[in-house]
């Protein structure tokens, strides 16, 4: 792996940085578990190198140069990432978008923005902000992950009812193959062309080649907005809202249901105790967002809902993306996270019914409960979170894959799938052939060995072992 | 090739038809140039069997045998392709999905209908009307096409605006590859779990496996419809409303705009003699409806746009799948096509001058216009037409071929995209790399390698020879 070092820095120069602090911050992404490794006292171990690259064409001789030489490469944006598809394997070089950032182009008339795809979420939003349009996309990330880390993980945004997620505001992009030649797709609304070439990369988690450049369909800032909450029984009851709203033809950006349990602890005294609370924000025209908030209202009171203070809509929109530190948890004995699953309406309230009980039976439990935040015509996802306090705090790691183990069995037995957002990373690799089958893992093997024949790319994750 | 007909015949016994009519009516699909070589008295040439499978099984099986006796096979739908996708080669086995077809579930809580991929497009949306639902996808060809098809070459409807391409209607599928194997994709409203191998076939052209079963995401039919129309000085000032109410975030299921030269020819005495007509269609609740052509009759208002009477919507309506046969018009001494490519905003204009103007300089030439029909946030397509006759009847393949060259020229000149619905085919595909790169043609290739090592899955279809 010396030798690697050695010539990156020869080639690349100042782009080459091995100073441990910068190393050891890219050891890995955000998941719980390499947290608590870290914690432990086992934490991954250290890359050899971290290339900085400040051009498409630096990305281009990093790939080509570690191909040559047989060592491993691990794209890194944000490391914002909740699934451990980022461990770097030790001495490998960490290839880091950070510098590939900025917006590169902004066509008004189109509506489109091209950025650097380590362009930070946030430092993005700004940028188009500021000539009255949006994004749409708001992952709950935005401040800490990048443009590009968006498309390698199949980002979903908080805003997604409406204006979709990650795949539907892609417009083109760019993407250095793992033998260093770059592909570029073309700026079009939409092709029959072909297989879509993005798709490979959408989700392919750097284990398939590097994204450099990113353009996006925005939208105008919307003409007016409109919060209204409604609360109802229980979860499974303001399911069924939702479900009929969305076959209305109503399109809210943000529905969210969360159950009693999450209702309680999130907003307390804000809905009758013991209520699950259904939040929803409208944006457009003012014609269309009152129509809409008042179709949606019909349905709402149509399947027992009660209104609430519309003001909780508000301390959503500002409090969303504040959430605890894993690390200030985990100092306090405790393991936790979350797990999005996703299910076409026939089997919601069976799988969150079979996922909260199910992880309930584990020892030490503390908390299982879920959301809904991400609706289709077909469907919606769950977002499950659970908190354990095993007697031994040692016995975390396993208590922690245990709950992991059974909510992924619960999805995989009601037909539900395995990650809306997240992604697969480490955390969800085993379980891949339960959603794609044994044929998909093959195909999905066959394409990496076609594009990576060495496997150099991103190594350990996504795929199954 | 002989042989592979009498092992496909003990194999799979009478779903192996070698009778000379159904051979023949299996040699192509509905490519014009195609049809004018039949009528040259130069047909393409004759497939060895046609075999009609009845079950993914005899999919499977019929390509694990083709692959080992290294015999092509051409995957065949509704045969009403018009890229030339299917040009059979000699001897070569047709795989036809004719029989895998009909309403295999349909569910109706979760809005979802999963058919046979041979099933007739018409039949299929009769099948879910009976429970008051649509598919809300209305390619022209719906009476000719068959669902699989649609998911093969990346089909578009008449009320994709508001709805969706099939890439966004499709939910779940099953293909068999070409070793054989089946694959069967998680039926989940969305999902971060690695690239979607779903897209690796949508726009496969039958060139990487075969699709036996789709299932389609419904919606139940609207509340409310309203037609709406409007005239304006030309194509080019009409395109400005369009862009201005999708980026107000107004959604109709149609929004066709005609050029002058196709608004007198389709429309005569309806519109003023030499305007372009813009023509919408409003569908969902009652409230959303009128708000939305409230909405868009100021901003057609704002933009020049005269009112005008909206029966010719139905009239659209009711006519809009009548077209007529190549061949007829082949009988009568032209040439000719349509050819759909797409763009941002910014091009469209400038697209449609060059394309038209390009097109009028080729000998012969009758018309040359074009209608946008299928609009997004980030731009929209143009659908060229071109009619031509040469002098010399034997000169009609060479100017057809000289119309595309210019078109795709053009379109490749502005940025634009190369194909918007129609596919690659062989029409396009010595063009791929202007659209995908080199990179991409090569990647495609790098795919193709992996899936079908010896390159039996229809070759000639979709990568440059």
């Amino acid at each position: 792996m010396a030798d690697i070092v050695a010539t990156l820095q020869r080639e690349l120069g100042d782009c080459v940085c091995t100073r441990p602090e910068v190393l050891a911050a890219h050891r890995r992404d955000s998941w719980v578990l390499s947290e608590l490794f870290d914690l432990e006292g086992r934490p991954a171990p250290l890359p050899g190198a971290v290339v900085e690259a400040r051009s498409t064409e630096h990305v281009s001789r990093t790939l080509a140069l570690c191909r040559k030489a047989g060592a491993p490469v691990v794209p890194f944006g944000g490391g914002s990432g909740v699934c451990g598809a980022i461990v770097v394997p030790e001495g490998a070089v960490v290839l880091s978008t950070r510098r590939l950032d900025g917006l590169r182009d902004l066509d008004a008339e189109s509506l489109t923005a091209t950025f650097g795809a380590g362009t930070n979420g946030m430092e993005a939003e700004r940028a188009v902000e500021k000539q009255g349009l949006t994004m749409g996309h708001w992952p709950q990330s935005i401040e800490l992950s990048t443009v590009g880390g968006w498309v390698a993980t199949r980002a979903a945004g908080q805003f997604s009812t409406a204006y979709g997620n990650i795949e539907d505001l892609l417009l083109d992009l760019e993407v250095v193959l793992p033998d260093g030649s770059v592909l570029r797709t073309r700026r079009t609304p939409r092709a029959s062309a072909g297989p879509d070439l993005r798709q490979l990369f959408l989700g392919s988690e750097g284990t398939l080649g590097v994204i450099t450049e990113v353009t996006l369909s925005l939208r105008r800032q919307p003409q007016a907005r409109r919060g209204q909450a409604f609360s109802f029984e229980n979860l499974e009851s303001g399911i069924e809202p939702i479900r009929r709203l969305m076959h209305a033809g109503w399109r809210p950006p943000v529905v969210r249901l969360y159950d009693a349990a999450e209702t309680s602890r999130l907003f307390p005294e804000i809905c009758p105790e013991g209520r699950a609370l259904l939040i929803l924000l409208h944006e457009g025209p003012t014609g269309a967002v009152d129509a809409q908030a008042a179709g949606v209202a019909a349905i709402c009171g149509e399947c027992g809902g009660e209104e609430v203070e519309d003001s909780v809509v508000d301390t959503w929109l500002e409090t969303r993306n504040h959430v605890p530190s894993f690390r200030a948890l985990l100092e306090r004995g405790l393991i936790l996270d979350t797990i999005e699953v996703a299910s076409t309406w026939n089997r919601v309230a069976e799988l969150y019914r079979n996922a909260t009980e199910s992880l309930r039976a584990v020892p030490g439990i503390l908390i299982a409960s879920a959301h809904s935040s991400h609706s289709y015509q077909s469907g919606t996802n769950l977002y499950i979170t659970f908190v354990a306090r095993p007697e031994k705090p040692e016995d975390r790691a396993e208590i922690y894959r245990e709950c992991w183990r059974r909510t992924m069995e619960v999805a995989l037995a009601v037909g539900a799938g395995i990650s809306h957002h997240h992604g697969i990373g480490r955390v969800r690799r085993d379980v891949l052939s339960g959603e794609v089958g044994e044929t998909g893992v093959a195909l999905l093997r066959a394409v990496k060995r076609a594009l990576d024949p060495d496997g150099l790319l991103n190594p350990g994750a996504l795929l199954p072992e």
